[in-house]
């Protein structure tokens, strides 16, 4: 019998993402499968017209791009912190070890599909899908999850992996540690005299009002994390939580990041310092849309002291967290948090949470009612008696 | 010298809160002040619109009242809550003492007005003005305090106080303490078999979406409540946040409550245990709403197991935890919160944060920019000289 605490062939972490285009000749296929995911944006007519929005965006994107160097550095980022969590792992866990980190990003390769493939080859049988994503949103990591199940499918590797699932860490305590650090350094940046002055300012990616609506738990869990992060640093200055990168004819969750540098800048105020609460890397968000676009037109209002903190990256708190994150979900055996057991009560959705695939066993503290559990399709593999399934068939 | 520490007359406690129609004649009148306050709900031709609004709908929410005895309870509880506060207050800080608490309600008596004229025939010097919503918004909190002020304008009492504010406690330990009590006993009202089932569903007055576009910074404070009370239980079963009570012709913040226990319902959901997090007293969104309105809703779609967690009303941590704000805040010698100095960036009330009277002094770890501080504005009284003003005049 192979546990889940020894598995054959070490452990795979799917480490998924967003993604960026990594050359500015994957700039337009890159939009054109974001605004072609229902999970993220619904549009009339998504075929054409998210097609036509992709393609339509993508000269003025390729411009954005080649302005922070041609191409998105999420993927070397994502690879230099997989590394690092890995070798933690390795020490901290070693009898799930070897730890491996295999990359799914959700519009640009490598795909799921890829990180399915080369975690087969590895001979891994444990896999764990974790996303990169701190907050849920059934939008970021449950359209990833839905395409790494799709992609099994795709695959033929259904029977290939027994799964766990790291869902959310917004309020991870080393995550917390690692903004910390990071909203300190911002801070720091600002000349001392001036420092009680600035109006820290967490952004993170806005959703689209029918998301929110449909019952996402995202905006709760920003306000979450800024909370943490406010009360481990003992922040004094005032701070407020705003949602950028718009994007397409719906209405957004404001306040408008955008709007609200507009508004404080016009008010007088001279001291803003940016924090991205909902991403980990610097990508085309932070490096272009923060630190160009809005730092332009906070200059041009006569903002001086405009400042954005570092992203995580690979700051060694940060690190540290990636792989005491993964380290605690295995050592609880638990196949995913008590929250993700929980559809949106608006969900419209047959695919979620639905998991053609083994999940590890586990006991959690709740019992999912039928009508919103995941589902785990059991499949006659010889392993499949040897382990209990923790959630019921689902219905739907 | 009069300090703030030491004042003459003792310390008035302005509790500042909604109010709710005392009898079936009071309805009416309270939905009309309610429909024509511009800081919760603007609409065109507001006179008109707002009052049309309000006679529809009190022959309705008569009939509510009448169904929950008659009238709201919201006064009674928060004379009980206010005895047991400064009786509290009288023992730990008995250099502050005594400790008079003064209703201020926003659409029915007692008004501000009544606080300010009780307050003066008392004595009273040193004042402050209280909230009894825990999470800040500039539709309840806001209100309140631009009304108190007003107040000070229409009884010529200007010159008669020492103000500070207690403008926000939604993560004080002992609201979280009382709120995760409330949350536990929720839960035991469920058989035992089923409590793991249990989806706990924290629901919140919800806010016209254009409150939430200025910057309010309510929902990110009612996910920070959220997540502490959470923690605090270690709760296991998975829960979402909700927004309940949208009335009139205007887009609310989401998910909706009664949509989502609609949809939990329809998908065969069986227990749900509703906890009211933005409020602290039984009141008609709880007695009514709740209990009434969406229990038989719930019912009638086949949820055998709907209940709601209890206000704090008079629960000992809560009568704890008040006094525990008020003491904590009279030891800071802060005129107000770190955060109360940001006015939202979209802010378009030119009274919003304008105090036309005397305030505390205090070091707050920021100086607000004179764009979104707050004004005190100096009057030739003999205490003037002898106090430091810690927020410069506003220039608005």
């Amino acid at each position: 019998m192979t546990s889940s605490s020894a598995p054959r062939g070490g452990t795979g972490i799917v480490m998924m993402n967003l993604g960026g285009p990594a050359t500015l000749d994957d700039v337009e296929p890159f939009l054109v499968r974001l605004f072609a995911d229902r999970e993220i944006i619904q549009l009339p007519w998504q075929d054409f017209l998210g097609k036509f929005i992709a393609t339509r965006r993508a000269p003025k994107v390729r411009k954005l791009y080649d302005a922070i160097g041609g191409g998105s550095p999420i993927r070397s980022w994502t690879e230099a912190q997989g590394e690092a969590m890995c070798r933690r792992l390795d020490e901290m866990s070693p009898e799930t070890a070897p730890h491996r980190f295999y990359i799914a990003f959700r519009y640009t390769t490598p795909f799921a599909d890829d990180a399915l493939r080369a975690m087969k080859a590895d001979g891994i049988t444990r896999a764990i899908a974790f996303t990169q994503y701190p907050q849920w949103s059934c939008a970021t990591t449950g359209s990833s999850l839905n395409d790494l199940w799709r992609a099994l499918d795709r695959t033929g590797l259904k029977d290939a992996f027994e799964w766990s699932i790291i869902d959310r860490w917004g309020e991870h305590p080393g995550f917390i540690e690692a903004m910390a650090g990071a909203v300190e350094d911002g801070l720091e940046d600002f000349p001392e005299a001036e420092r009680d002055d600035v109006l820290v300012m967490f952004s993170a990616h806005s959703l689209p009002l029918s998301v929110i609506d449909r019952g996402d738990s995202y905006p709760a869990e920003i306000g979450a994390s800024v909370s943490r992060v406010v009360q481990a640093i003992g922040l004094r200055n005032p701070h407020l939580v705003t949602y950028q990168s718009e994007v397409g004819p719906v209405r957004w969750l404001g306040p408008s990041t955008e709007k609200v540098i507009e508004q404080f800048a016009k008010s007088g105020r001279k001291n803003l310092l940016i924090v991205p609460i909902a991403f980990t890397s610097d990508h085309i968000e932070t490096l272009s849309e923060l630190d160009i676009e809005y730092a332009e037109l906070a200059h041009s209002l006569g903002m001086t002291g405009f400042r954005r903190a570092p992203a995580l990256n690979v700051r060694t708190e940060f690190l540290d967290a990636l792989a005491d994150i993964v380290a605690q979900h295995l050592a609880a055996r638990t196949p995913w948090s008590p929250q993700y057991v929980t559809r949106c009560p608006g969900c419209t959705n047959d695919q979620c949470r639905g998991i053609p695939s083994r999940v590890v066993s586990g006991a959690t503290g709740c019992k999912p009612a039928a009508s919103d559990a995941p589902s785990t399709v059991a499949h006659a593999t010889p392993r499949a008696a040897t382990r209990a399934v923790a959630a019921p068939a689902a219905t739907h």
